[in-house]
């Protein structure tokens, strides 16, 4: 088994160190940059069925399968696997965790060989692009010249973006869902805020929490509740719990968590402090801020994409007030004074968001003819898969 | 001048103690109970002109002329003074601070008599609908047996339904703006992000924090901040500060506010601080999360106005995603089964929620409009006001 087969869902993800230093946007020299990353399916002879799935700012490289360390199913566990929308009979697919992340790759909780101690607030501030470039260089040491698809919600259609934009000779289709193309002053506002939580919990310890024994969590468990609404809908909401108890028959006139929606909260911070690093969230979080590809191309996004040959498919979600399909709308435009090939579907759902992470079939149909079709072109059909056929 | 002439604004406000305990919906009984009040212009000879304006989770009673803490300008200065919309040299304007609150009314931060130190969490659990009656017993003292209008934005929206539901007989019209008949699953998310923020600040000592002579400071801030950002609007957000850097030239690579809309948001939680009692925030935003009108009656929320005579006014804010246009509706609707008289429009401003406190001029045609059309149906037209005419 090479190290391009490492499809047992159940092992630690594997990690492979980049050669040389990873310059960061910010002009800061990183090394070594180890990058941990998990695949699925097997890679055909031509290599030409990589699919490169970007994570959300909580997900990882744990895209399908049991995830090792909370034993639930991987976070796109409804779109890749054997048959599925992101078939794993048919493609090899890589999720990688980013740069910056904290479950195996180099970022802030990582030893900082200079100090020999975890990076905490050492750690450079990080970039969409850093953590592209990060998995630019994974696949260079894997031997993968060209992705057939780089996909991904949210932050992870950020990181697809930033993949069209800056190799657009290595992608052939790009399917960024439930995202945009620069990060909105609301959007802005509320990862502050998730921040702020962070930084006011004493046990934070300005950053130095490892090395001094203590744990966030309560910042942590706020920032992820303040998030965790944005995720969804007020319909889903409504509809889910509405104003109902939980567990309780009256109102107990406390400040327990008398309505579901509490309870739900509640349990949404304190599982989520069990799994993430506070540091990690600080990090992540303000990659996303800075990302601004119509910024970075003199304010004309339409620069960000000249004469692309990459295939896009735009994927937004009709409830989602965090990305909202106007932002899907903005890239097909600049898109379009291309002259690009761009397929664009709103998703009606009222599940806001996270609906890219559900069972939503109009989004799995959307997604599945895309591919098909985007397989046609490059000759990679049913019967032309790899050697796993 | 008598106890109903204290309209000068930059005094301290008035505070009248209620005669005898107030039984709280709980089923506590709670005393001795003290509200303080402001009051602008001159009560008439008939006691005909008066108009209770509520106020919203965070705001007081000094609802025009200047604050005597912050010494800015009242919470409602664009819409109450001499020939305002409220116009003060026409009706007799009374602000009171909600029970619960922290400017002057019985509340948490209020000695306990039993212990004669401050409440702290042993302050009960108040509602909508103690606040309201908290009013209307101070208005019996002050010999106003009914008002010409009650009205308010936000909270003050629920507690101006409680009032035309509770006393409809003491209620010539109701304005409730920006409102809804209960807090929906989403507003009650916010507002438990929000306790749990402060609850998560060690400052906050269980709630002893005042006795300890410490102040959730931090805490607090988060809270404010994350719930400021649900009384704007996406589209304001962006045309105010989009993603413009504050007092720089380039991003930072750190976790300053780079950001003008992260600087403003501090600057909200850092200010709200120095003028808000942590604890009536808990008590005053789970009255808010309490309310619900539809539940109380049976499910039915035609039953909570059944027969009333009260001449209605709503007004919502067409980019309010707080208290969206649909909840005012649901209440015309409701109200309409009772072939109650209701006005209803929705001002179109992309401001948000707190639309209701700028500068408006749709919304301000919209309330002098109604004011004055009910104000003639009571013979209270410009030529038959009080004695200060």
């Amino acid at each position: 088994m090479s190290v391009l087969d490492t499809s047992s869902d159940n092992a630690l993800a594997p990690r492979l160190t980049l050669e040389g230093p990873l310059v960061l946007q910010s002009g800061v020299s990183l090394s070594p940059v180890t990058i941990a990353y998990q695949t699925y399916g097997t890679l055909n002879a031509e290599k030409s069925n990589a699919i490169l799935v970007c994570h959300a700012l909580t997900g990882d490289q744990y895209v399908a399968g049991a995830h090792p360390v909370s034993g639930r199913d991987g976070w796109w566990h409804h779109v890749v696997g054997p048959g599925k929308v992101i078939d794993t009979d048919r493609y090899f697919v890589i999720g990688t965790n980013v740069l910056g992340g904290c479950m195996g790759s180099t970022g802030p909780k990582e030893i900082n060989p200079e100090t020999e101690r975890p990076y905490g607030l050492l750690f450079p501030v990080i970039t969409i692009r850093d953590m592209v470039q990060a998995q630019a260089r994974l696949l260079d040491q894997l031997g993968i010249e060209k992705l057939f698809c780089v996909t991904g919600g949210s932050m992870g259609a950020l990181q697809t973006l930033e993949w069209a934009h800056r190799f657009p000779e290595r992608v052939t289709a790009a399917v960024p869902i439930a995202g945009s193309y620069r990060h909105s002053a609301q959007n802005i506002a509320f990862d502050e805020v998730g921040r702020q939580a962070i930084m006011a919990d004493p046990e934070w310890r300005q950053g130095n929490y490892l090395e001094e024994g203590t744990v966030p969590t309560r910042g942590l468990a706020v920032a992820r509740m303040a998030a965790h609404i944005t995720y969804l809908s007020e319909p889903a909401l409504q509809r889910k719990f509405g104003r109902r108890l939980q567990d309780r028959e009256n109102l107990t006139y406390g400040f327990d968590a008398d309505f579901q929606v509490e309870s739900y909260l509640r349990h949404q911070g304190s599982t989520f402090v069990d799994r993430f690093d506070a540091n990690s969230y600080l990090y992540i979080s303000r990659a996303m801020d800075y990302f601004d590809l119509a910024e970075e191309n003199g304010g004309n996004l339409a620069d960000a994409f000249k004469d692309t040959p990459v295939r896009f498919c735009l994927i937004s979600i009709s409830s989602d007030w965090l990305f909202p399909t106007s932002e899907s709308r903005a890239i097909v435009h600049a898109l379009n004074a291309n002259a690009a090939k761009v397929s664009f579907v709103e998703v009606e759902s009222d599940k806001g968001h996270d609906a890219f992470l559900l069972d939503e079939p109009e989004f799995h149909d959307t997604l599945k003819g895309f591919l098909d079709g985007a397989a046609r072109t490059v000759g990679l059909d049913d019967g032309a898969q790899g050697e796993s056929a």
